[in-house]
């Protein structure tokens, strides 16, 4: 703990309770839940006496407060909520005398942002909780009619928030206007006791995330006072006057914010996938090459290295393209601010195909690499299966991912449509002005070449895209019937779309910062570049050769190439995910440790297993003695 | 349980113990044991019953054991090997007087199969633990000379079983004739407690498979008499003199069984999987296809479709590929049993690379049922995420996959070989010859045009890979090291081996069954089949576009009657599944039920949650309270 500098006697709790005894895998679900509470208030503890020195800003800092208690912890905090979107979604639309109001007592109260029920997700007009405004009592009444309409998910709504805020169906004198968010407090401060009117608990047992405290909610005509709902952009005045909001899109800015952050996030949980499963490879030998000749390590496998290296890439090109993204995402936000909301579409549209991508991408590789450490790698102590079931619960979560994919997909379309009527393309699209005016070069085997013919792909199936809605509509369908049928298309846009984009932003940040770089350094981060996209342009060769006029002579080389670039990358591996610098307390895995003593550890780790801790377990009294004897001769 | 006919005054325990009170995920690794070895007893003491009656045979039917255990308890039974692998290395490996002596307690002992150690796995000749013979005592002397060679892995050796067969490095006289098969008591039968010289315990928690009971053992000078080795084969005689096996392949047997049953495991679970998400979908309304009608079943998304309907397609794949593989697998014994051992290495290609094809697919597959029901799907309640984790460790057991897809590899250069040579070929890999003779036609987009064109593919990789092995050895390269630097082809050849298998296998037996079923049930059996196959071609467009004569507007009308057949499966998709007739009590899922209440059974399920008994943890009083108070103005 000595990285935090807020001393001792500050604490009401002794940073002793860090420590966890029993690996947590042996734990039951309600002792995790308690595991993580005791290490969790610890943690809000410290981060409550770092925000009162204004450099840390803990207080508005998700992400930092999702890694401290992500590398301490190993797990999900039940508090990152509070500071991940609570606190935000006040600051963003409450008023600031509500903002002062809501959030006087710091860090005294915990909160969480519910807005999923039980029967509506992404689907955000769905939602069913209402907030009924009683104009005699100057209240809102909170009700959830229907069992679907329960509050479903929120992480720290079971057990740990004490507030929230709702989002709810605003109803002002019998007219809904749709869905608004309001502050509420759910629990006794002292006590802990869920309000009267209220239903509450947590939802169960999942894949992962199971320190998360996922909660349910319902409403049985509960009051809060009408000056609850978060009034910054739409306004419910004392006599039931509604104000809306000059510009609805205002509400994105926090959803696009996570998208942003998830880049990153994800480039993170691959690099510590791969920091596991590359040193081990190093350590595991296994089965010859030359027969004879000892056994050898498995990372000498080239079909190994195949499955490794692109995680180690891929890495970095999220990491990379997060950065990336974030300066767009700061520039439009800066926009904003001066009243220019032009690039929020693009905005969108590139954050939801990319934020679909990298989860998708970071899941399966992550698999990968736990399938290429075979049966250890199955093992809780090795951590890559719990990185999977985090890693893979992003797909879903902060937008689903194929309404996300169709959400690009239709800006893809719009902006198909407006190349095709001569307007100008902002940058990140203007490639299909140019397919459309046909100017587009012959096949070139470079990663030039490759990101140029991956823009060719998305120009061609997004055209397609286009004829074929057009067709259905043609044959009677209504124009979102049409939208439907060509869905499996669409998607596909909107996948080659962020595949072109990764490769483009990968492959031209590097190139422009490798001028910086030591010449040794610029050399390998290019290798990593090219690898990435020369295994994006064989993965994708069946459209490249659609698309484009790649010749199987070009696809051939390329496969050579692709070889080769493992055998370069194959004796910096293991200094590439050392360079990651994952500490052993945060990749919390016995195989990845940076001393290679993976069996020492595994044995270690397996001994700490509860039912070891006896020779013989009572079941066997109690039910495998009886049947047994009853056979024996 | 009324359907096993043994009387209860039989069974030694309550069949009361089969019930669950509290849901399995809420348990700690411990109880899950001891939870396990309650319910697993009963089902033990019913199988001894069955076994009785000579019709059930159930001592030596593991696909039966383990179905009844599947079914009963969601969860893999640490007595499965004892059924799988334990019984049928005895019967298989030792003498008629050996296997009266090993197995005279019929259910009086519980065993297990202990070959995998901590350090090596697939690579069976590395294996370290070493049985020595000793002249003197008759008897050998088992060690775990080093860390890594302890056991580590077997199911039912942790805290279950008190048998097991031993896979050791056989020392005579100081000569290695390499790992042989020993029959080994490793617990006291009364007490349960290990022998002396035996380190024994469980290796702790794991992705999935966590009843299974997987464990460790270590040898320390421990004895058993000479004649525990399996001697059926191979002899050690009492002067020392070693008597070899006649064919060593011999040992095969049993290992290509696991593999082949596999496939049909991979249908079920796959089948599991598809039931849950098409009913869920169904039951699921969210968003608007036409803006001014209500909200939609989820599964009239046509990307819905696309997401599930290959799953259902795949199952039934799967099912008819693995009957198809087991009368192969048959003819192949037969043929052993008369002294004809040629076509085992074509059925050891085969079930090398369906062994692994099934386990990837099924495991993807699984994944995306259940990433198609959004959040829902993470809920263990789903039973979502026990399939997947399930699935996926089958594609590392019984044979690591990649090690698998490059025998399989090896079966296709060498045949290709022969086919240079103008050597005959088994139908299986006929093709190649025809390739090699470039007797093929043109495309020809239908199904069966599809078949042979992905055997088109599968022969022009095979090509390459040998020109690639030729060419790397013409630089310089070992064979061996050769084969290693063109790996990631070789790989690519098994991989579409399989796929072309799978198709062939699917179309031409649904084609053949057709004409005996009713015309409405053939019409829905060849759309799933050709759905599949339009599936595989336009996942596989590129290697098609490289190997066939396949052309841009073949692809495209591909595209189309793949919609088209989503459309056409649609209205019959529910009945589909429900035609798998699994029992809500196997399905286990709130999700996936047959009458459709899904939130109320989710709700349901939560409240069981120990968390949810107390509306305040203790946690809150300990650790959260002084952290929040000392904020609190």
């Amino acid at each position: 703990m000595k990285c935090y500098p807020v001393p001792r006697e500050n604490l009401v709790l002794s940073i002793d309770n860090l420590k966890d005894d029993i690996p947590e895998e042996y734990l039951s679900h309600k002792e995790c839940y308690e595991n993580v509470i005791r290490k969790g208030s610890v943690l809000y503890d410290i981060f409550s006496e770092l925000s009162k020195d204004r450099k840390h800003k803990a207080h508005q800092a998700p992400s930092n407060a999702y890694r401290i208690s992500d590398g301490i912890m190993q797990n999900v905090n039940p508090f990152l909520l509070h500071f991940a979107l609570f606190v935000p979604a006040i600051t963003n639309q409450a008023t600031p005398e509500q903002q002062a109001e809501f959030l006087k007592h710091g860090f005294g109260i915990i909160g969480t942002y519910a807005q999923t029920e039980l029967g509506h997700g992404t689907f955000l007009r769905g939602l069913e909780t209402t907030a009924t405004l009683d104009l005699e009592t100057d209240e809102f009444v909170l009700n959830s009619p229907t069992l679907t309409s329960y509050k479903w998910w929120p992480g720290g709504l079971g057990h740990t928030a004490n507030h929230c805020v709702v989002m709810a169906q605003l109803y002002v004198k019998g007219k809904c206007h749709g869905p608004h968010l309001f502050f509420v407090q759910i629990r006794d401060i002292e006590t802990h006791e869920p309000l009267p009117g209220l239903k509450l608990g947590e939802i169960g047992a999942k894949m992962g995330f199971n320190t998360a405290d996922n909660g349910f909610l319902g409403f049985h005509n509960f009051r809060i006072p009408r000056n609850n709902m978060l009034m910054k952009n739409s306004q419910v005045l004392k006599d039931g006057t509604y104000v809306e909001s000059k510009n609805e899109k205002l509400t994105y800015g926090s959803m696009v914010f996570v998208r942003v952050y998830l880049l990153s996030d994800m480039a993170y949980m691959l690099a510590r996938a791969a920091t596991i499963s590359v040193r081990y490879s190093a350590v595991r030998h296994q089965s010859h090459i030359k027969p004879d000749e000892p056994e050898v390590q498995i990372l000498d496998f080239v079909i190994q290295q195949h499955k490794l290296f692109i995680s180690i890439a891929t890495s970095h090109a999220f990491k990379i393209c997060g950065l990336w993204l974030w300066q767009t995402y700061s520039k439009v936000m800066e926009d904003i601010g001066k009243g220019s909301m032009d690039r929020l579409p693009e905005l969108h549209a590139l954050s939801c195909c990319l934020k679909t991508t990298s989860t998708r991408d970071a899941g399966w590789l992550i698999e990968q690499c736990r399938l290429a450490c075979g049966g250890h790698g199955y093992l809780m102590s090795s951590n890559l299966p719990s990185l999977y079931t985090t890693a893979t619960a992003a797909i879903t979560y902060e937008g689903e991912s194929t309404v996300l994919l169709l959400q690009t997909a239709r800006y893809l379309i719009k902006s198909w449509k407006r190349a095709m009527e001569g307007e100008s393309l902002p940058a990140t699209v203007s490639f299909l002005s140019e397919y459309f005016n046909k100017r587009y070069n012959k096949w070139e085997n470079t990663p030039k070449g490759i990101v140029d013919g991956l823009k060719l792909v998305v120009a061609g199936v997004t055209k397609m895209c286009a004829e074929s809605i057009q067709k259905h509509v043609s044959r009677g369908q209504q124009y979102e019937e049409a939208w439907n049928s060509s869905s499996v298309q669409l998607i596909k846009a909107s996948e080659a779309y962020s595949r072109a984009l990764l490769c483009e932003v990968f492959w031209f940040e590097v190139d422009k910062v490798s001028s910086t770089l030591s010449n040794n350094l610029a050399v390998v981060l290019k290798q990593l570049a090219e690898l990435y996209i020369t295994y994006w342009a064989l993965e994708k060769r069946g459209d490249l050769l659609v698309y484009t006029t790649i010749s199987k002579d070009d696809l051939d080389k390329l496969q050579e190439r692709y070889e080769e670039l493992l055998a370069l990358i194959r004796p910096n591996a293991v200094g590439l995910v050392d360079s990651f610098d994952i500490r052993d307390e945060i990749l919390c895995s016995t195989l990845g440790a940076y001393d290679g003593r993976v069996y020492e550890r595994m044995m270690e780790h397996a001994l700490k297993s509860p039912l070891n801790a006896e020779t013989v377990n009572q079941s066997f009294h109690k039910y495998m003695k009886p049947v047994i004897l009853k056979h024996k001769i």
